[in-house]
């Protein structure tokens, strides 16, 4: 059976080409090297899939939501939540349900007010840290030298300090691989810098696009090598698209040689600009709509594959995924991690 | 009470900044000579408010689903479904549902296949039509010379033809006044044509931006109005901004003079570019922060309210919305009439 009797918009993802994917990643960083992000797909039925195929049982996760249903779905071995959080009410909640299951939760802290949310969150169980520290990429992280600090004051209010991240997201998409290859040791200089300061184990550091031009740290972070987009098949990395938006043709305009199907700015993340429909030629897209050029008829009922140009951004828009392997559907997995 | 206990990032909604657009909208267009346009917000407590207020009971809807949520919250007086569909399946269904509550829904149709499928979604209770005329945009619609025949199959089906439909979507968002005046005259021209051979009691069509240069049409459909956000304020209308992205600063860099706060990529629609932050600079967004340049300092926990570039994608991306008046809570509505 197909996915014809499903609804469009339709996120259909193919389990063959995850697989491959997830074998090229865990060829290069096999196990416990690669900590694999789910902001990316936001399906924990995925991630349990990551886990059994890669035997590696540690997540990355961007929100408290994400580290929540983790957790309620029995994948809390080991999660980081690699951003900072101001909200110690639903920390805490969330320290103390981990530790009635015995899951475990690390969340990042890069300065006082996050240490002290850690602080009061620990009051509902083992919490412990990485220092993220700020190796080039305008967003969060201490600076290098203010690390040893914040470690200082995360170990006297009794938290374990497991170590340091540093994402370098200013890096990892330019298709460069020489420069990328510059940038990460540059980037991972700051990094040792603040590491020699913190101490720890935990060494994290990385995305889709440096996964291999890490030499030092002990985990990459990544996401998108799972589905990809097509912001990252630029790079010429050894993945590829396993995610789609299935649609539907709903119009067709033979006077002015465009299509009309029914996946808009809704079905898609817009920042890396228009999906990619394989095989013609996207004009653009409204609301619910994208408007095609097509280079071969198309009828109205047809349903199309459009590739995204930015994944995470796309699944967040989307409550479920057909999963097929090539043109057999195997099953239907939500979307759960959606939201904050 | 305000909003500070409410996770973020956060849809705010002023009501009282609603109230005065939707006062704005019917002075101009009162009653059901406005079809307010529920994709625009997608939340059927907003719809009901402005039922209440204005007296219209007409609504516009971009999907099944956004129809089927109507219906199911008891607003189905008169629902335009002002898309083609082509899954008769689900189509029959709400139809029969309508049916059993006594909602009316009007579909749009633009091709023999459309026409095919509302006949067979018609055996599940009445049905009518609307014949879908391109006035200009690249998307869909017959040609003003197809829709008599279009409208001789929708009856031969034993469908009732209520009228004709067309969208001027390319001229909705031109800052030129007089341009989109001219625009419409000559969009309404193609629809007149149309209305010719179509016949019917039903002439709609427009937009926020085109509310008042419309004087041919019986109903406008506009939706942005009730919410706005930064591409239609540009345009010097008479609404006023009523939803926000309220986000929390996780993160200050004093050394680089820019702080980050959680509302990423996954809050706002980025088609139309980055949203707004009230007297501060946006530098760029990430999955879930934005980095800003602020104007004046701000602390990490402080919240702050972020103004959408686009408001019909941004809400299509959260669960609910905190309901204002000034500074007081009031309400949180739930985004119910998401997904498709």
């Amino acid at each position: 059976m197909g996915t014809t009797h499903l609804t469009t918009p339709l996120v259909v993802i193919d389990l063959d080409v995850v697989d491959a994917n997830l074998d090229a990643m865990a060829a290069v960083r096999p196990g416990d090297a690669l900590r694999s992000h789910v902001k990316a797909h936001k399906c924990t039925r995925l991630a349990a899939h990551v886990a059994e195929r890669t035997g590696s049982r540690s997540f990355c996760c961007a929100t408290l939501r994400e580290v929540e249903g983790m957790v309620e779905a029995g994948l809390g071995h080991d999660l980081l939540l690699a951003n900072e959080t101001l909200d110690a009410v639903r920390l805490r909640r969330l320290v103390a349900s981990a530790a009635s299951v015995g899951a475990r939760v690390t969340v990042a802290v890069d300065s006082a007010a996050t240490v002290e949310v850690a602080a009061v969150a620990s009051s509902g169980g083992p919490l412990a840290v990485l220092v993220d520290v700020n190796v080039g990429l305008p967003r969060c992280g201490c600076a290098p030298s203010d690390a040893g600090a914040i470690a200082d004051l995360a170990r006297a209010a009794g938290l374990h300090v497991r170590g340091v991240m540093g994402y370098e997201g200013h890096v990892v998409g330019n298709p460069d691989r020489s420069w990328r290859s510059e940038q990460v040791a540059a980037c991972m200089e700051r990094l040792r810098e603040a590491h020699g300061r913190v101490g720890g184990e935990v060494t994290s550091a990385g995305g889709t696009g440096t996964f291999d031009l890490h030499d030092w740290v002990g985990e990459v972070q990544a996401g998108s090598y799972v589905l990809m987009d097509t912001a990252y098949e630029q790079l010429g990395l050894p993945f590829r698209q396993a995610a789609f938006i299935e649609s539907t043709v709903v119009s067709v305009n033979e006077h002015d040689g465009y299509v009309v199907a029914d996946a808009g700015l809704k079905s898609f993340g817009m920042d890396h600009g228009d999906p990619m429909v394989v095989g013609h030629r996207t004009f653009f897209l409204s609301d619910e709509h994208i408007t095609i050029v097509p280079s071969s008829p198309l009828r109205v009922g047809e349903r199309m594959r459009i590739v995204p140009a930015h994944i995470d951004p796309t699944m967040a828009l989307h409550t479920h995924a057909a999963i097929v392997r090539g043109d057999d559907l195997v099953d239907v997995w939500p979307i759960d991690l959606r939201h904050w």
